[in-house]
């Protein structure tokens, strides 16, 4: 009844671990200012009604939201069920079985895995011996493999937080002008660098945003900025009705306010760069632009069972031979627990734990 | 960039039409009663704190709450934004390219579409000459197609509104324990008929089931019910937090009080059949068991344009050399207007005008 290749799938499920500091997913867990708080509760009330229509088929209210937002125009946007439906999308679009994918090892798992579910393969260029990435490397790997037919570069990258110069994905953009280029740039507000240039100036580039990393994954809200070709292209495999009304009402109102955020933002930055300061004397730590931090530790199961039985969750990669902690930051006072913990565990495990990377 | 495949595909909008009467997406437009309004306006206020994290990857809550509605397991749900994703999961599932569906025609115009994106062929059934389903033709035309893979069949069919007796749906699943049979149910709250049973009984059947149809189409929630193994394989395929935790927990809030529901979808079924009563002296209107009435009629271009003209949209559809206008009842009085408008037109045209179907 289910076709052969559904055999080598398993269900995602994700463990309920009991804590009291969860910095496992990424979210931005501060309070929103009260202001925002009531702006989005009376967008919810006055959305009662709406609730007995199907939403705008394409979010077309968004768009315009999002190209004021962003001096563009609607034609640029492509609103999805969370950017991980426009990473779908992207492959349902591009991908025929047995073609490519390319991005880093790691990166968000969420390309591999669409990948695999569209018989798509995967080609990844390995960045862990000195987390950094070697521009020319990548573009010789790409070159050499033509059934590659999508370049995902997720920047800040996810778990390591390093990002690209625009120098460097401009030579990859450059180099490929018939491969699609996706930057995600889901924790783009927590990194200095701005890429929207270029979905302004490359007819083979799309930028992936989201809502989730700035206090809203709860609501599912993910986009694409590409020019109006690439955007009319993905429609034609977006679901009608993809958004619920709700979700859209609140991304717009986050959008025309979103300067009352920017504390939030600025906080999460502050709290980053002081917790890579701290914990830099123990611990092998990636130098992270996004929301998180993440130590590269041999000991790291060792480390998470340690925060576990404090309570803290925090998120374990096994990359290669490499063990990662990515550490999601969250308010100072939760923050600073994990800084202590971490660093506790550190002393008392002095004779095994030399700093590794 | 894109695979060719593409090309011949196009972007669905709707056409933004003025109206004071929408009677064309067969949602449930009546107000909610005042103490459904309030607890879900509450589940809305509760759920500010939640919008920061991710929602519950699989709605694992409701779920549960659906296994307490229909006393069923857990185990037995699956749970989309809206049916019309848990359609696709079905397709992805046990589809290759180049297999089959099977469904009537017409019929909801999704499996088709959907069918179309992942380069899965159609093979359907007309009923458009008697407007029933005769069951052994239906069975003969599976039974010589061995691509087919998944047997569509809504139930109340849409745009008919006509249901298939459980006698008639036994035949077929019990002629195809190796296939798939999906009972699209969107409609059942406003038939008499309980296909329940079928998700119990059998290992190749799944029910699917909406929000939208009972005056929640803004929150696109939809459920597919069957055996273990069947939703199993289909979370294989399903996008982790595929629903946004708002439309979650309105659902659960839904499901809790339907009760409250019940004057709402038995005012409809009236006014359906009170709809029927008075058109069909004048047109040829098909016995439906949904939350609309279709005529069909040689001048529904011209009365669909008259319905505009006074300001009212109905759905128009070209089936084979048919014409149908399926129209959703609403309030009763807008569907006093539209009957009034649609008998005025036939007496202002009586000689064009005859019955035929």
């Amino acid at each position: 009844m289910f076709k052969k290749r559904l055999e080598n799938f398993s269900n995602y499920t994700t463990p309920q671990i009991e804590c009291l500091v969860k910095a496992d997913a990424n979210e931005n867990l501060l309070e929103l200012p009260e202001e925002l708080k009531n702006i989005i509760l009376d967008t919810l009330k006055n959305s009662m009604f709406d609730l007995r229509f199907y939403p705008e088929i394409n979010s077309q209210p968004l768009k315009e939201a999002l190209a004021r937002f962003y001096s563009l125009k609607s034609e640029n946007f492509i609103v999805g069920n969370g950017s991980d439906q426009i990473i779908q999308l992207i492959i349902q679009a591009c991908c025929e079985e047995n073609d490519q994918i390319f991005f880093l090892y790691p990166s968000f798992t969420m390309y591999r895995i669409t990948a695999d579910l569209f018989g798509v393969g995967s080609c990844f260029f390995d960045i862990t011996p000195h987390w950094e990435i070697d521009v020319e490397k990548v573009i010789d790997k790409i070159r050499v493999n033509e059934r590659i037919k999508v370049i995902f570069i997720d920047t800040p990258n996810n778990p390591t937080g390093i990002v690209w110069s625009t120098e460097n994905l401009k030579a990859v953009v450059e180099a490929f002008p018939s491969k699609l280029v996706v930057i995600d740039n889901a924790y783009g507000e927590y990194s200095n660098i701005d890429y929207i240039e270029f979905a302004r100036r490359y007819n083979n580039t799309i930028i992936i945003k989201t809502f989730s990393k700035i206090g809203f994954a709860g609501i599912r809200c993910g986009y694409g900025i590409a020019n109006e070709n690439i955007i009319k292209n993905l429609h034609k495999v977006k679901p009608p009705y993809n958004v619920n009304v709700l979700t859209q009402h609140i991304a717009i109102k986050v959008l025309e306010n979103f300067e009352k955020l920017k504390n939030n933002i600025q906080l999460i930055k502050d709290e980053r760069d002081k917790m890579i300061q701290k914990l830099k004397e123990y611990y092998f730590v990636i130098r992270s632009e996004a929301n998180f931090v993440t130590v590269v530790d041999e000991y790291a199961d060792k480390i998470f069972e340690y925060l576990i039985a404090n309570k803290i969750l925090v998120k374990k990669f096994e990359v290669g031979e490499k063990k990662l902690l990515r550490i999601t930051l969250g308010k100072p006072q939760d923050n600073d627990i994990i800084i202590e913990n971490l660093i506790r565990f550190k002393k008392e495990n002095a004779k095994d734990g030399s700093k590794s990377g």
